[in-house]
């Protein structure tokens, strides 16, 4: 059985130890904040595990073969790479870390020493992004031409990252996951209306053809959205996170070019439109599958759906995001070995 | 009685047509397409307006005082000039020209000659928006912090103009009107995913201060969008132009700062979160209202809301948008005399 | 080329008027109304056509084979049946007439005569309620088990008849059509809100099985909807006649029993929940296939879809409603021949 | 500090149990369910309340000052009498019995005894239905002239109560709540699609003007729907319980009846149509203050919100509902003493 360690006990900490509680095939055998008045009332409702306030205890635990961590971005690397070193499986919470050479070195570390490292990019596992990610599978999509993401509402706002990082992780560890492939260039254009850091950002991902993918990410709106849009050149695809039933719905709907009459030099487009159809999304929490593929990626000695690799794509965009935001929305190259 | 000849009797020009011969203060004198298939069926519904094939002749004759042109955009500059030089009054179909250096080469010449230039920024007239900048220019709603607009549909292919000259010319001229000023710098990334031409494109606007405009236009979207969202210091506007009902919410919704704590360093931020409430919006047709504040001008001598300069600054825009999206984004500076 | 005359230029009369005058297989030859300032607008954009204010005259046009009938309710009889008399065939607004013996004279008297009699019943012809009807018809639905219709608005309160007889033909004609049968009991409960006439109804239809309908009619609600839901053994159906698009949705949700359990006496029910969708809609304007079907009746020597059988089944139901409300809700048997 | 017992570790008893426990002013002693099955993992997450399987035994702790009631109806009043004989304050599951005699009783005897007898009308201390009284408390709505009321669902069928005893009760101790006093007659149509209960039924409530009230309950419905109008003579409210926010909407609508022309015979409307608010509503959980209220009338020796008398009253017109509808609709007077 693998006992499994959980470290931060904030906002979404407590999430992961019941998850990580109630399943069959792990135990939770450890719960750790350097805050004890964080860590006590969520060590009271589950007594079975030990309690820490030091990392290294944690990690002297010979119980605890896995670790979850849930602190702030900034402190992601240094304990992630503290438990591969002590030889602990880890699963982080997203982003994966706050640069790209810290995640590059995560992965790599990972990789050598043959341990599972995984990141909870928890909205990858939903009934609905699986869901949309099989219609694309099937080809009834057709080729995907553009996505389009909207994320905004009065929330809460951070003091160590701004909107970008503190709400892009979602869309960005979505589209990569459904799309499969990183974009060449980013660019980003934010606005601080309070504080020194942007509330309000648009980030640009384009790639290599006319695949287009946009963000729209906002602290500071009157209404919650979670929008996005998927356009392909069969069907498009509205995703709306929000909607009590229908998250999904699949539109026939698109264009068809014909063979362009070179004499008058333009475009002849039929539009189609046709059914609607919103498929039934199962209702799992998604987190709970994030769990499971964790401690299924150890036993099996896999990758997770969203390993370090995944990881690592969402921290290249979010740091070019971040200079380009800086250098005010100049487009920033993803450079990659080779390229 | 101030004579009006409309040209052009595509999409748009007959609606004109409608609206001027419905008014009382002014005469519906001529018609005028140079395809006389196009010109027939509009002449046949108003019998008493005389009907030209000739730009010229329209432009002769003596009854004719103000020219209403609805013609594609590459013609506008040509046939206002003209008309200007003729001595007629002219309303010109949105966006005002193709260029900045046509129109203010228009601007100027309406100037000199003392004639009344206009603009049919058909939105800015609409109970809506009249609605949104009272309440603006009230106070209610603060310090406007930034304006997201979306303008999405499965529309119709453009052959000659990409889709920011189509759609994008609605919001910027509704911007302008209620944000009373220009932006500083323009960026826009798009993109071609059928034709030479951008079928979708995101464009930025940015201020001298912190305030920012940002606009999704996209003719490939499955469901249409109208909205626009007007965020304030103390209170924000969700505008859908398509709701039936209720197309204006206020929400009494924001954040106010507290003075940083030194020592910590970080913001303290106050949620407000209140009622809402959906003001009642007059229902007249905005087109009735562009005719008659056109034929108002004329009688006064005085501007319309949307005369010359809101028209060239929504080109303005447009432009720089056109350059930025050549450039991949590169924001471009919106420069002006003593700039 | 069959000529036909319009009676009544209130408030729908001109909609009849004006898609007759497009039908290339039919001639608009008059036009009636005998307040002669509701006759002049309608006459002067239909400048063919001859102008009676005096019904008799519009009945001794030779030129006129078939007689459109578009005035108050209690007039339909009397110029039906003249009508009829003078050897014309007649469409009729909805309700057919104001009793059901006078609607059962109509139709024996077309019938003997040889006449096409057809009413009115416009959403019948809607692209919705014909894909609604073509869905039940495939079996898909399942055995239908109950129709609930919502038709409620801010309306015009009408000085002449309630709001059952005003609002609830639509419904009727629609749940016929779909049901292709007539209840056995009707009752009705209203409230009379402001004069002496219901502004809100209730009114319950009960079949010879369990199948069961019912209406909400109301002039003094603060929200329109024009709603109603089909509840079928299979499938459900919600058709929401204001939606700008998706007007119908198909739910692939119900319940399957299973054999009762005898010993302890109790349901098991499954339940199944799966895909919505929404079939495309052809947005056709309804009144169009109204007149074409009632000229193709004429033509073809066939009834129309909603023939004077379809008006008189509507009108059992409105009197008997009308009985039931004025009993404070007591249920009314609907006999018929041989009951 | 009061001690409080509750009995019923179904679906809703759980929910108590948790508010009793996390209150300060009160303290959980016991937890009762003949089912050890249901009892135990309840238990283990209160592991300070005593647990029974015998009602008996929890009437004889000594600890236990009131009792909480969650089983199914058919026994509400042989436990809550049982428990008021004992000495116990009482707060009984919605409905408060299963007929007019025992609820009768089950009042006088708690009157007699001076202990509390509160019903759990959830929804009545709902922030929605809180504001809605406010609103008709302080004029602005006007005269009420009607509540439509529509709760619809795929929903659980019931084995021992039709669909008008599992749902209604919500609604009727609303209107109840907000319209203050009780309806003269009732009348209810149903269908038992499937199994020998209503699944589905109408339920109508007439007062001695010209007020009425209207339920729709379905457990067969393709779409969820708890929506509520109040009509008034001033304003109007739409009341979305499932709505994410803004569930009250209050319409600035209605209509101004003018003093009848004699001469004429008709109606003179005039027709009201303004701004719709929606105002912020309290989110605390309903069920707490059903809980703090019942601990305060205890201490206080008060009545609670919906004490006895209110349960008395939805029990009425539960009564009389099901007599109509074994009638046929109809309608069935609610007697009183002195009636």
């Amino acid at each position: 059985m693998i006992g499994v360690g959980v470290v931060g006990c904030g906002y979404w900490g407590p999430n992961l130890v019941r998850n990580f509680s109630a399943m069959e095939r792990c135990e939770l055998r450890a719960i750790c904040d350097t805050n004890p008045d964080q860590l006590k009332p969520v060590a009271r409702r589950f007594p079975a595990a030990a309690t820490y306030t030091r990392f290294e205890d944690l990690l002297a635990d010979p119980g605890v073969d896995a670790v979850a961590i849930c602190t702030p971005v900034g402190s992601h690397h240094g304990l992630a790479s503290a438990a591969l070193a002590a030889g602990k499986h880890v699963l982080v919470e997203k982003p994966l870390t706050d640069s790209v050479a810290t995640a590059e070195q995560l992965v790599e570390q990972a990789d050598r020493a043959g341990l599972v490292l995984a990141v909870d990019h928890t909205f990858v596992y939903s009934g609905a992004v699986q869901k949309i990610r099989s219609i694309i599978d099937s080809g009834t999509l057709g080729n995907p031409l553009y996505i389009d993401s909207v994320r905004i509402n009065l929330g809460l706002f951070q003091s160590d990252i701004n909107v970008i990082w503190d709400l892009a992780p979602h869309d960005l560890s979505v589209i990569y996951h459904l799309v499969g492939r990183s974009p060449r260039w980013v660019s980003a254009i934010g606005a601080k209306h309070y504080g020194h850091l942007e509330s309000q950002a648009y980030v640009t991902l384009q790639y290599d053809d006319s695949f287009i993918a946009h963000l729209h990410v906002n602290w500071l709106a009157p209404v919650k959205l979670r929008s996005t849009v998927i356009g392909g050149s069969k069907k498009m695809i509205v995703y709306d996170d929000l909607a009590p039933s229908e998250k999904i719905r699949v539109y026939e709907k698109g264009v068809t070019m014909n063979a362009n009459d070179a004499q008058r030099e333009r475009l002849l487009v039929d539009y189609r439109v046709g059914d609607m159809y919103a498929p039934y999304i199962d209702k799992h929490e998604p987190l709970s599958q994030v769990c499971a593929d964790f401690i299924g990626a150890i036993e099996d000695g896999r990758a997770t759906l969203t390993d370090g690799t995944a990881g690592l794509e969402v921290v290249r965009v979010l740091e070019a995001a971040q200079q380009s935001i800086q250098k005010n929305g100049e487009r920033i190259h993803i450079g990659r070995d080779g390229d």
